[in-house]
């Protein structure tokens, strides 16, 4: 029994109002499968980089517990590059550079002691390679979970439909949940988009929190309002990976434990943003984790009497 | 012992993409005092109209219970009229005719009968006249809120800055908040908020609900997702008015009240929008009322064993 992640694995050199980096190890699996691990301890990856990409670099993840059979590491390639500079307001970015390298093909192999999998994580990629994964896996995990982006909607609408039919939750943002459906209401996207395929829908709203849909039912999580956000990048792939990370903890899939895998993805992603990078989810500390899920009740809850 | 709501009452002219309206009774007064009286029975108005506000206008006040002895009416004169038109998303707006009318230059007398005055409303007007009502009072309220705008801190801030220094509670938008502070974090921003008068600060984030901070609490309350917005116009007043509505039905000022409050004025403004101007809360059962807070219950309740 194992929860495989599969996404990128890359370098990032990012610039905030705060400051900028050099290259450090980013993607969405990384993020993903950092956050899991604190929930889970079988976690394996699935993804691929470059020779540039070395040993200490893996090491972050082993530390972790998390299972890289499933890194492919190519010779005399270059790991997927991204560059961006945030605005000051945080919440919107430029691209500065994206230099695919090994991801231009990447071939998902899943390796034999992967084939245990129950909890599946589909980090952004093309929806080509979301449903290869989900091909390849002898038996169908337990729980499918995918991410994607606008950017496939624009270009590969028809995979990214394909692929959906095979999942059981999607994590969007308001805007994509907006363009994949074509309706304004968010409450009318999800009807529409839980006809798709996913049984469950969570909008991300960023620092206004997630909604998540299933049947007629919907819950609204909070974000953590932050005094200082230094870093998005990362936050919505720390989100799912602390969501998927603790579904396989409790095992059980329906809509109340996946309320609580919320407030816990927001729990890690309210770390993310905290530094640049991975840096702050490298080194989190069970009593650290515990008290920001306590901050999270705090902020939500109140009582009124029947 | 009363509660005062002093505001506009005004004839708006309102078109969505659902359809428009001709001139129907608007105006923050309205919105808020029709709100309120759902939790509270002695609710008074202080407002302004001309003699084009009919007896029948002022029986939709009377039929709620609301005190219309502050409502003046000035022979020979026209009421405020506001028209706007929607854009498709529902969240941005073109006023397409402002005429002050009686509105410019509107002295809110208070008549002897109010000065029982326990909790006051102050809806958006210049700081002037909300500062004047506060100096007329002879005996100083338990609970002053007050809710501004963009518009008086572009052009009226010093004025803006001393009257806030007289209110227990300030309810502006999160766009207002960063305006009025200089932060873009709004945990920041509601830190020198708080140094500015009020001990609590409201930010209102329309469809992703609301934040209340308080010395170094933050509650966030979700807003209803709802399937169609037909009408946003005085979503944020019905929300005040609940909200000091349900402060003076529960007579005691803390956090934990507040964090109620604000459920009640969110559950108010989310019937709000449902139809055209006042149409939907003019005629709500206590039922109806009970049965949307229990929405607003399941919508954020998670429970997490510690």
């Amino acid at each position: 029994m194992s929860l495989i992640i599969i996404g990128t694995v890359a370098f990032d050199a990012i610039e905030t109002p705060f400051g900028k980096t050099d290259k450090i190890v980013g993607g969405a699996a990384t993020y993903a499968s950092l956050a899991a691990s604190y929930f889970y301890n079988k976690v394996k990856i699935v993804a691929v980089v470059g020779d540039d990409f070395h040993k200490e670099d893996i090491d972050a993840f082993t530390e972790h517990g998390i299972d890289t059979e499933g890194l492919q590491i190519k010779e005399g390639e270059k790991s997927f590059f991204w560059s961006g500079k945030y605005h000051n307001d945080m919440n919107s970015r430029d691209t500065l550079a994206t230099e695919l390298n090994v991801l231009a093909d990447f071939d998902p192999i899943i390796p034999e002691n992967y084939q245990d999998c129950e909890y599946l994580m589909l980090g952004n990629l093309t929806p080509i390679v979301q449903r290869t994964v989900i091909e390849r896996l002898k038996n169908r995990p337990k729980l499918i979970v995918l991410d994607t982006m606008n950017f496939w909607m624009d270009i590969m609408m028809d995979d990214l439909l394909e692929t959906l039919k095979l999942v059981d939750v999607l994590t969007i943002n308001d805007e994509e949940a907006r363009q994949l459906s074509g309706e304004y209401s968010l409450v009318k996207a999800a009807k529409k988009i839980l006809t798709m395929g996913p049984k469950y829908l969570i909008i991300k709203k960023g620092e206004h929190g997630a909604l998540l849909f299933h049947e007629d039912k919907i819950f609204s999580a909070p974000a953590l309002p932050l005094a200082e956000v230094f870093d998005p990048t990362g936050a919505g792939d720390t989100f799912a990976g602390g969501f998927i990370g603790y579904m396989a903890k409790v095992g059980t899939i329906n809509f109340n434990n996946m309320k609580n895998a919320i407030i816990f993805g927001s729990a890690l992603a309210s770390f993310c943003v905290e530094k640049f990078g991975t840096e702050k989810i490298l080194n989190l500390t069970e009593e650290e984790v515990a008290d920001r899920i306590q901050e999270f009740v705090k902020l939500s809850a109140f009582s009124i009497e029947a």
